[in-house]
């Protein structure tokens, strides 16, 4: 039984690089009393994304930073539990940005989907059916056209997004290298999410492995990490590569801007493309990824694993915990 | 009146970096006879472009270096003056790859075009009609996709592919912004191209002068130096910014590759594009370039510069000159 409060996650202070634990402080407030044609979402399960880092920078973004002192900013998954509006009555699933705290009154144009996917569990509709799988999904193959038979190139392959890119690299014929840190992670892009290759970029011999994982060339590079992960993968573009810039992941700050190997060249040479994309300026993809990504979840094409931290209280450290690699899986906490 | 012999400009030994006259040796051998269903081609006009340095080096590049030893590949106007082919009379005006060398015995597959603009003078087929036109318009048009009301910055902007880059942007309704060495060159970006505005990279004040030209950011910059240049004005990218990467002349050498900013934050962050091209992978642009380019010409609507050498003996430093910045507009061997 929840107690009748609603607790929220405040950003306390501007990090430095990493979000840390001490950068939130968790309050207690009243629970709130949705106004008229508002809704009130009773949040079941809160995302956590490499992404945040950027949200709460004060480095230019694709968003606005949040607030100091101000609900931290996170997809959540829950239940409409109290409704004046006719069109989303309570019970209705919902996602949206709903911030890390137990409850939230929105405008219903602040929703951003009623769940359909009934059958599967509600937290898909925040890892391989919410926002991670639909950024695979449009970034490869909008950005990445991927054809039958060419290689792709994936870094955080063992992540929520890095592991659909894969299994969807791989559903279109294509042979697929995951870099992941760590022996395990290696070992879990290998059998749950079918690479046909994968490296560790903790190894001494990474340079060598992604040479040897290459050896046929690159095609399609879906970088969620930057920094000296990608300085190799680039090395061994083939002609008409497609490099994706979904996250820079392994580069601690951006201010200063860190430098690395220019890249300039190497795409003239190779006649490649470099491509960022943020998500949510394709919302118009949404629907049409969401239907492909449960096809393919429920037909035992696609697997996910998530990582799932109990309890409100575990929200602080969770951002700073996806950056120690300490995750496997898509990281979720569940209230 | 020629002497009845080819004089050839060779490649003597392969160049660390940009190409000297001391990297060439010229020969003199005897005039090539055409064999079955052949041509002879007497070139009238050699080019002279910065991407030669690229030709001739050892490093990874889009085509085969040239052969120590052979004659130097080079783009070259000239007219039929023996011919074993009844599709190609003597007389014919032709432009290909024929090299630094008075005549060229070759197939008639090797023709690249042949000229049909007679209107205009034989040497635009090597410069605005040419490859550094057909360069421009592929890039600014394909890649760029600019919009009118949009910025569209250009490097090397009084040179052949820059000047057209910015005329043609201007024709679009873009606003275009030009960078080139020295005041000589600025001012001829604004009083011969039409550029709104021109900056000069030597000046101390460059980083400054750029921010204050671009001051409602960077929709397409169109790049043919890279380094500390392009490093500007990657700065003030707009969100969805087109970055075309032609040419990489400002940096001395990529062996081994030199470091510069990292690109994919901002890269992500504005959504940007960035790609290479190389025109020979789009020889089936070229003459819808060339019809509208020569229709632009006509019309006044484009003007373009040449610096013509004259004589074989200039061949072998034109390279080295050019990146000494020491042209203005199009560099051409008249023989």
């Amino acid at each position: 039984m929840r107690p009748p409060v609603n607790r929220q996650v405040l950003l306390a202070r501007r990090p430095e690089g990493i979000p840390q634990a001490s950068d939130f402080t968790i309050v207690e407030t009243a629970v709130p009393i949705p106004g008229p044609a508002q809704v009130r979402v009773r949040n079941v399960f809160l995302s956590v994304e490499p992404a945040m880092r950027g949200w709460v920078s004060a480095v230019a973004n694709y968003s606005e930073p949040v607030a100091l002192g101000a609900v931290m900013r996170s997809f959540t998954a829950g239940v409409i539990d109290a409704s004046n509006h006719p069109d989303f009555p309570v019970g209705t699933q919902v996602t949206g940005l709903f911030g890390w705290q137990d409850y939230a009154v929105v405008e219903v144009t602040a929703i951003e989907q009623v769940i359909e996917a009934q059958d599967l569990p509600i937290s898909t509709a925040l890892g391989v059916l919410g926002i991670n799988g639909v950024t695979a999904h449009y970034g490869l193959l909008e950005i990445g056209k991927p054809r039958a038979g060419q290689t792709v190139v994936v870094s955080t392959a063992a992540g929520s997004v890095g592991s659909c890119v894969g299994q969807i690299a791989k559903l279109k014929g294509c042979r697929t290298v995951g870099i992941a840190g760590g022996q395990n992670k290696v070992q879990q892009c290998l059998d749950s999410f079918g690479f046909d290759a994968a490296v560790d970029y903790k190894s001494p011999e990474f340079a060598a492995q992604i040479a040897a994982a290459c050896a046929g060339g690159v095609d399609v590079y879906f970088d969620n990490t930057s920094g000296a992960i990608s300085d190799e993968v680039m090395k061994h573009l083939n002609v008409g590569a497609r490099v994706i810039i979904c996250g820079t992941a392994s580069v601690a700050s951006w201010n200063p801007t860190p430098m690395g190997p220019r890249v300039e060249r190497q795409l003239l040479v190779k006649r490649a493309l470099m491509q960022g994309f943020v998500i949510f300026d394709h919302a118009d993809h949404y629907q049409l990824a969401r239907r492909e990504l449960g096809q393919w979840v429920r037909a035992g094409q696609i697997h996910y694993v998530e990582d799932v931290l109990d309890g409100i209280e575990s929200a602080p450290d969770a951002i700073a915990g996806l950056y120690r690699g300490e995750n496997q899986g898509k990281r979720l906490i569940r209230l």
